[in-house]
C-alpha cells in the first residue's frame, strides 16, 4: 500500500498555500480529512498541522492520480504534487485560510492506508473521554488538542525566552531523589544497587533550587515535572509541570515585578492580550474578608460583608449566639437574584452545607424595598436598614447570610460567591483578572496532629517585623509568601526563603520536627545554610493550570499530550502494568498482592 | 549576624563593573573570596556569578564599614554600597575583567556568615570527588562547575531556539509509563491505586514521539530526562538528558541536514567554533574497515589496513590459519613509534587482550627499512614489501597486527587505535571532528539468546532496497539508521522508523517477539500504525555527553548539577534512603531486605 517518498520533498504545509502561490508547483503531504466525488472530479481535503488544502483530481487531466484518489479513504496519508490554482467562481470558501485556492493534482502517492477511526477527526464530535484516551493518537489529531498543545508550546517558549533574557540559568535537578514525607505522598522507586532503599520522585525541586542559590547561580529556572501520589481531583495529575524559579539578593517586590512581566509576555504571545501592570495586590487578611478565600475570582464583585457587629444584639438568636461564641456573621448581595426560585435557593443551601455551614439565611429585597425572608421578623427596622446599607441592597437583590466560625463562614460564602459568579455568567472565559495575594500566615494549627503546620512550606521566611513573635505567638506571624491568582485559580506561588540556619532550625522546632529528624531529612540544607547562604526567594507556576486557562479548557487532561485518568492509569499504554518477578527480585522487593 | 537587604537593590554584578562605571555609586552583593589587610586598609575580593570586584575599605573615610569588614571571613555573604574608582597606579590587574577599578565602600552589610568551607572555593585546589559531592553546593561555587553549567544552559537554549525556529513543537511525554523490558533495565514505580502494578520510568520517549507523529504534530522535540538502571560506567548516570526529536514526511538526508545545522549552531554559540557543513558521512562497513569501530575518532589517522590476502599463504601459520578459518588479519601503522620500549609494547599487548585478541604482533621498521620483529622471519621479502606498501611503512614506524575473527580483530585494533591517539597526543581537546555513520545493519545475531536482536531498536526501518531480504537473509539487511560521532564518541543517534504495520509485525517476529507478546507490549503502537501513520524518523542526542565534550570535562558528573555516584547514590541528599513501612504498605509492596 505504501508509496515511498522517493525524491519528493514537501514544499509547503497544507495550511500555508494561498493566492500568493497561484501558478506554483507544490508538494503537499498530509491526511485525508474528506473525499468528495463531484461530477467525475474528486476533491480531497488534505490536512496537516497547519491547516487544510483542497486537492482537485481530474480523470481527464491526470487519470493515474485520479485512479489512486479513488482508493483513498478518510485518514489515509497521501502526498500530492500539483499546481496551485484559483478555485472556480462560486466555490471559494472565505472561512478557510486556503479557501481561495485548490491544488490541481498531477501526481498522487498513497503513503499509508487507515482503518476507519473509532471517532471522527473533527472538533465537533462529542466523544466519551475514555475512548479518546484509549486512542489518544487520534484524539490528538483533532483541532482543539492540536491548538492546545501548540499554545502550550508557545507558553514554554515565551517563558524560556523571557527568563533567558532576564539572566536566569536553566539547571536540571534530579528526578531520582530522597523521600521527605512532608506534604503530599511520594512516588517511590526501589533501588537495585542499595537493596531496601528507595528513591522518591520530587514533589518539587525546592531544596535543590535553594542549594543552587547557595552555590551562587543567582537566578535559576527550570520547566520541570513534579510528582504527587495523591487521590486525584478533576484538575490534578500524578505528574505535573512547574515553571520553577529562584533568585538571590532580591526581595518580594522584585520577584513579583519580574514574574508578573513574564506572565504578561505569555498572555501577549499566546492570546494577544495586553495585561495591565503592576497587578493588584491583596493581603491574605483582606482577601479572606472580602472574598472568603485566598484565591478570589476578581471577574465579578459579590463581595462578602461582615455583619457581626450589626447583628450581635439582634433578636435573631442564631446570629447573636454565633457572635457571642466567637464566630462571625457575613453576607453577600446576589444583585438582581430576588427572582430565584425556591428550588434554586434550596440548591444554594445544599451547596453551602458541603463546606460545613449549618444553613444559609436569605432575604429577597422586594420592589418596595422591604424584605421577604423567613428571618425578617427577627430584626428591627434599624437593623434591617443597617444591613441594607452594608450590603448596598436594592429592590430585586438576594441577600445570603452565613453565621459560623471564621473558617466555615468564609469558606462557605467564598465558595458560594464563586458558584454564583459562574451561575450568573459573570465568570467570563475571555476576561483575565489577576491578583497577588500576600502576607499569608506562616503557620496554621493542625487540630488533629496538635501542632503547627507550614501554610506554604517549612522553608518560607517570616515577615521580618514579625520575627519577634516567633517565640511567643507563632500563629500570628506572617510569611513572606505570595500567590498569583487568576480568575479564582492559584496559578503560582512562592516566597522569600529562610537563609539563616538559626531561623530554619527554629522553624523546624515550631513544626514539631526535632533536631534529629531535621538532621536526617534536611541535614544537607542546614549544612548549606552554614556556609554562606544568600538571601533568596522564588516561585513556581503550574504550567498545566496556566495552559488550561489560556486555552479555555475544562479539564487539565486537555492540555497534556498523554494524561492519566483520575485513577492514575494511562488508557493508551496500559500503565501501570504487571512486571516480571525477576524484575522485583532484582529490586529486592515483593508485591503484597497475590500474582494472578 | 544578618543585616537585612532593606531598600538596597543590587545595581551591578561584581563581574560587570569596569572603567565605564568610574564615579558611579554601585551596590554589589556576593561572597567574600578573600580579605586582605594592607596598611590599615582592608581589601575584599567580592565574588558573584559574573566575576570578582575589589572592595576597598578605608578606616578614616568610613569607619563603620571598615569595622564590619574586620568581621568578615571567606565565603561570608555581604552587600556593599560605594563608588567605583580607578585603582591606584601599580595595583591595576590586567588579568581581571574588573582589574582597573575598585569600589570605595561607603556602607557594608553582612548578609550571612559562613563556616570555613571544607575546601577552597577556587579552581586550583584538587579535592577528592566524594568530598566535592557531599558538599556539592560549595563545589558548584567553583569556577569550573559554574562555567560548565552556564555552558550547558547555553546549549539547551541554543538547541531550543533553533528547533523552535525550524517549526518543532515541544511536547512533554510521560515520566510514569509502562515497563517494556527491551533493552536496558527499567526503574520501576509501584502504583498505589492499582496494587501489584508498576509504572516504569522511560528509557526514552521513543513510542510517545512516534505517536505524536501519528497525531500529525509533524515536528516534535523535547529536552527530556531518561532513565536506565544499568551498572554505571564512568560516563553513565541513572538519569540522563536527551535532546529528543522526531519529524514526519522526511527522509534520512533531510533529518541529517537539519540536525547538523543544529549542532553547528551549538558550537558557534558556546565555543565560537564554526563547523564545516555538511559533515562527512561514512557507512558502517567503511567505518569498521578503516577504524574497526562504529564511533571513530577522526582527529587522527592510524587507519586499519586489512592484510588477509597478503598473509593468507605466508609462512606465518598464526596469520594463515586465521584467514583459512574465516577470520581476518589487520594492522595499523603507528607512525614514528619504532622507539617504543619493550614495556610500552607489552602494555599495548595487554590492552589488546582486554578485547579478546590472543596477542599483538609488531614490527619495528628500522633506519634501513628492514624489519625488527619476532615475526619477520616468517615472511618472504615480497610479502614484507607488500605489507610495507599497504601500510605505507617508513623507517621509524611501528606496525601492529591482529589476527582473529572479524569482530575481535576490529574491536581490538579499533580500541588500540583510539588508545594510541590519546597516548601520542593526537586526540586534541580543542579539535572537533564529526562524522555521520550510516547504513548500520538492522539486526545482529545474539548467540546466547539464539535470535536476532535490533542493532538500534525494533522500530528502525530497513533500507528500502533491502526490504526483500527480510525474509531470506535478515542479517544482511541495512537499517535506515544514523549516528553522529564526535571525536570518537557517539553524541546522537536516530533512524527512519517503520510506519507500516505489516513491516513492524515482521520486525517483531524476526526479533522473536510473538504476536501475543507484541500485542501486550506494543499493542498501542501497532494500533496506531493502522490509522494512518506518516513516514517519519528522528534522532536523540545525549546532552550530558555533548556538554562534557564542549566543556572538555573528564567526567559526566562535572556537567550535572547534582549527579549520582557510580553506585547510583547521591552523597549530598543521601538518596536512596530508608522509607516508612507505612509508605510500603500503601504501595502494596514489601522489602525483601530485613529492616535494621
Amino acid at each position: 500500500m505504501n508509496d515511498i517518498l522517493g525524491d519528493w520533498k514537501r514544499s509547503h504545509y497544507c495550511g500555508d498555500i494561498s493566492a500568493a502561490e497561484i501558478g506554483q508547483e507544490v508538494v503537499l503531504m498530509g491526511w485525508v480529512q474528506r473525499r468528495r466525488d463531484h461530477g467525475g472530479l474528486i476533491f480531497i481535503d488534505l490536512r496537516d498541522r497547519e491547516g487544510i488544502a483542497q486537492l482537485a483530481l481530474d480523470p481527464d487531466r491526470d487519470p493515474d492520480a485520479h485512479g489512486k484518489a479513488e482508493l483513498v479513504r478518510n485518514e489515509f496519508v497521501v502526498a500530492a504534487r500539483g499546481v496551485v490554482s484559483p478555485r472556480p467562481e462560486g466555490t471559494v470558501n472565505p472561512k478557510m485560510k486556503t479557501g481561495e485556492v485548490e491544488v490541481e493534482v498531477r501526481e498522487l502517492r498513497i503513503l499509508n492506508s487507515a482503518q476507519t477511526p473509532p471517532f471522527m477527526i473533527d472538533e465537533f464530535s462529542e466523544v466519551a473521554e475514555n475512548i479518546r484516551l484509549q486512542h489518544r493518537y487520534l484524539d490528538l489529531r483533532r483541532a482543539p488538542l492540536q491548538r492546545n498543545l501548540l499554545l502550550r508550546h508557545q507558553v514554554s517558549k515565551t517563558v524560556r525566552r523571557y527568563l533567558d533574557d532576564e539572566g536566569f540559568i536553566e539547571v536540571e535537578t534530579p528526578v531520582l531523589t530522597k523521600s521527605t514525607p512532608e506534604g503530599a505522598r511520594d512516588y517511590l522507586v526501589p533501588s537495585r544497587v542499595t537493596p531496601g532503599n528507595f528513591f522518591a520522585l520530587p514533589q518539587s525541586p525546592q531544596l535543590f533550587k535553594q542549594l543552587l542559590m547557595v552555590s551562587g547561580f543567582d537566578r535559576y529556572y527550570q520547566i520541570v515535572k513534579c510528582f504527587r501520589d495523591e487521590d486525584l481531583r478533576a484538575d490534578r495529575q500524578p505528574e505535573f509541570t512547574q515553571i520553577d524559579c529562584e533568585l538571590s539578593f532580591v526581595d518580594r517586590d522584585q520577584i513579583i515585578s519580574i514574574m508578573e512581566k513574564m506572565v504578561a509576555e505569555v498572555f501577549k504571545a499566546t492570546l494577544g492580550v495586553e495585561l495591565t501592570l503592576p497587578m493588584p495586590r491583596i493581603t491574605y487578611t483582606e482577601s479572606m474578608a472580602r472574598f472568603g478565600v485566598d484565591n478570589p475570582d476578581l471577574r465579578f464583585d459579590l463581595e462578602l460583608v461582615e455583619l457581626s457587629n450589626v447583628v450581635k444584639d439582634s433578636g435573631f438568636k442564631v446570629f447573636a449566639e454565633v457572635v457571642k461564641k466567637g464566630g462571625i456573621v457575613k453576607a453577600l448581595n446576589a444583585k438582581g437574584c430576588a427572582s430565584f426560585s425556591r428550588k434554586e435557593i434550596d440548591d444554594l443551601t445544599e451547596f453551602a452545607k458541603i463546606y460545613g455551614a449549618k444553613g444559609l439565611a436569605y432575604v429577597k429585597v422586594q420592589e418596595d424595598g422591604s424584605w421577604q425572608s423567613p428571618i425578617a421578623k427577627f430584626f428591627t427596622d434599624k437593623e434591617i436598614a443597617s444591613i441594607d446599607q452594608a450590603l448596598q441592597a436594592e429592590a430585586g437583590d438576594l441577600l445570603l447570610f452565613v453565621a459560623d466560625s471564621y473558617r466555615i463562614t468564609n469558606e462557605t460564602l467564598g465558595r458560594l460567591r464563586g458558584h454564583l459568579g459562574h451561575k450568573l455568567g459573570l465568570a467570563k472565559k475571555d476576561v483575565y483578572r489577576f491578583a497577588w495575594i500576600t502576607d499569608f500566615p506562616l503557620l496554621e494549627w493542625d487540630g488533629e496532629a496538635r501542632r503547627h503546620v507550614a501554610v506554604h512550606h517549612p522553608f518560607t521566611a517570616p515577615v521580618e517585623e514579625d520575627m519577634a513573635l516567633l517565640d511567643g505567638d507563632p500563629g500570628s506571624v506572617r510569611a513572606q509568601a505570595y500567590d498569583l491568582v487568576l480568575n479564582g485559580s492559584e496559578i503560582g506561588g512562592g516566597s522569600i526563603r529562610i537563609h539563616d540556619q538559626a531561623v530554619q532550625k527554629k522553624m523546624f522546632a515550631l513544626l514539631g520536627i526535632d533536631a534529629e529528624e531535621a538532621e536526617e531529612k534536611f541535614g544537607f540544607l542546614l549544612n548549606a545554610l552554614e556556609y554562606g547562604a544568600p538571601p533568596h526567594g522564588g516561585i513556581a507556576f503550574g504550567l498545566d493550570r496556566l495552559a488550561m486557562i489560556l486555552t479555555g479548557s475544562d479539564s487539565i487532561r486537555d492540555v497534556i499530550a498523554f494524561p492519566k485518568t483520575q485513577k492514575a492509569t494511562c488508557l493508551l499504554s496500559g500503565a501501570p502494568g504487571q512486571v516480571d518477578n525477576k524484575q522485583l527480585r532484582e529490586l529486592s522487593i515483593r508485591s503484597a498482592v497475590r500474582s494472578q
